[in-house]
């Protein structure tokens, strides 16, 4: 595994065993992550980032695998709106992922891999899991949490469960729920990789077997779809032919190559996951967002999981994302306002749909920068 | 296959070959169709409808392997908004599908079924069937062209390529072209598809192995979520969990069984759709859908397409439908109103997303009751 430039490749591996919410208990749980910039010696200047579905530790720095660059590179570094001149910014991957965190692949106390063994995790869990990382980083209190996506969850369910833990909490594109229809994409993600042959039961680390990379790559398929919003697919691809490997201008071939470009992109974003994300972790880390609710963890009133919080919150939605609904990001600020929380909120306009708290979005820069403090 | 009640069979074997949009060339076409009422004398009471991609031509009349009434039911029929005392309502199966016309599963000259030799068609192709069975029951003008869906896409393709055939033009709950978000999700189920092993390069009819189940029913299932809208879904599944088999209430299961009621709904739904339908005609129809743009057939325009007819149009949109929503009715309607058409558009509110067309929407039986001219 080449070694990131910018930032230090780390593991902690917890003296403490983890029970989960699920009442199971993992023993030796390790915790993959990067840090950027420094900690002060008061300790009072860590930023947590919280990572989405199919991101990892890699926020700011290349990617081990693809080698390409960090996922939010152009948000955190120095100078830049999560300003590593001033923050120390921890990113760790989740639990249950495939990174270097602990999740279905690893080694199970037989030897094996957990596979389907692995307990069905929760996005508390995820959380407990870099709350250990924080005490052993000796950060009682971090400057801020911020999460995108399944980020925003984990950082929701940062400042209800661990309410003395962050003193701010930035979540972007996300809610405090899986929908019905978001549980129902994942589903289908699932049900593709499962009905793949060679998931054969989650049991394919063994030997040089290929895992589910065909059911896996569909379940990336539908799943990105869902990332996009349908006018930024049609601004980005409309009903365009793809050229012919030959170079030629595209025509339809009156068969089932890739005639549209978006078929042509899709296909590769299925295919180029598989190379970096374990099929297994997939299903568990899709579960762990489908049993997020986090009203129904406190006695079914969103108010309540805020009731014990101090922080400062920022609920950013985008005008485009249909996956994570400005509706949804309206039901996070109502609670936190019932529950007397200090919270802004702003809906921002991008083409992009879901994926736009990932890209060249210059009004969220400005969001993030302020919300942190550096605005200045 | 059971004898429907309602209706006859009939399949009529075209004397003339078909010359497709890809040039190639289909002998003895097969068109199998159903009738529900009588042809006046002066053959002027006709109504053809045409159904959806996994529709059929049991449109008022069970279904002969499900059992299950037929798919428009509440629509068609004695004194129904498709009056079957006034009208003589025909409706084929499409070519390319599986319930009797021509499609992959049928055999190919050398005595074996086509499979993946089957051309691939257009939406035109099955338009031209149709009118060629129309040609056979000698039937000049329809009284109307009724479609929701792909059935939309048929009506205005008949509308432009064949304007003597049809008085009355009826389009709900569809588009003149593919949206590159509606490509990209078909392009998903036919991965899904074509990554199952069982599908064989398409070669899974001979001897008693099974299709590609596993793969059509995670296609459906994509489909499916499509079919339905944000809200109607909360609404009707929302988060709740599904009841154990042994009666007592759900609870999540930290497992991998479907938990939540709106799994449940999509499984059943793919696997039930895996006892009905082909799935090469699913590659097929969906390739046809996505090759449809109606304007580029008529250069560019689509205003062009319409110039030659003098119908009338009704053009109905449903504000919950993300599939084809009204941003692409409103386009057909300004085409036909550029093209100088008696155009009426109404968007109606539903609940149900896309499947509007298909489910009690007493609105919507009274705008085709209207528009069919009995609604008095």
């Amino acid at each position: 595994m080449p070694s990131p430039s910018a930032a230090s490749v780390q593991r902690l591996t917890l003296a403490e065993p983890l029970t989960l919410d699920s009442g199971q208990v993992l023993n030796g749980l390790e915790v993959a992550y990067e840090t950027y910039g420094s900690l002060a010696a008061d300790r009072a200047n860590a930023v947590l980032v919280c990572h989405a579905l199919t991101g990892d530790q890699y926020l700011a720095s290349p990617h081990p695998i693809t080698g390409k660059p960090g996922w939010w590179q152009r948000m955190v570094g120095p100078g830049k709106p999560i300003d590593t001149d001033r923050f120390y910014v921890i990113c760790a991957n989740v639990l249950g992922s495939c990174m270097g965190s602990t999740g279905p692949a690893s080694m199970a106390a037989d030897g094996a891999p957990f596979a389907m063994r692995f307990p069905v995790i929760t996005i508390r869990d995820m959380v407990a899991a870099q709350v250990a990382l924080l005490d052993a980083l000796g950060i009682a209190r971090l400057h801020a949490v911020v999460g995108g996506s399944m980020g925003g969850m984990q950082a929701l369910s940062l400042a209800a469960n661990f309410p003395a833990r962050a003193a701010a909490v930035l979540v972007i594109a996300s809610a405090a729920r899986q929908s019905a229809q978001n549980i129902a994409f994942h589903e289908v993600g699932r049900q593709a990789i499962m009905a793949d042959p060679a998931w054969a039961g989650g049991a394919y680390y063994a030997g040089r077997k290929k895992g589910p990379e065909a059911g896996l790559a569909v379940a990336r398929m539908a799943a990105h779809i869902t990332y996009l919003s349908e006018e930024g697919m049609h601004e980005k691809f409309g009903r365009r032919l793809q050229a012919r490997p030959d170079g030629t201008a595209g025509a339809k071939t009156f068969g089932f190559d890739a005639d549209f470009q978006v078929e042509s992109y899709l296909r590769h974003q299925g295919l180029s996951f598989t190379d970096r994300f374990d099929a297994n972790s997939y299903l568990y880390i899709t579960r762990a967002m489908d049993y997020f609710d986090l009203a129904e963890e406190h006695g079914g009133r969103l108010a309540n999981a805020f009731a014990g919080s101090d922080a400062r919150f920022c609920v950013v939605s985008f005008d485009t994302d249909w996956l994570y609904p400005t509706a949804e990001a309206r039901s996070v600020v109502h609670a936190l306002s019932a529950a007397g929380a200090a919270v802004s909120f702003v809906e921002l306009s991008a083409p992009f749909g879901h994926d736009s708290f990932l890209l060249d979005v210059p009004a969220l820069d400005r969001v993030v920068a302020g919300f942190l403090g550096n605005g200045g």
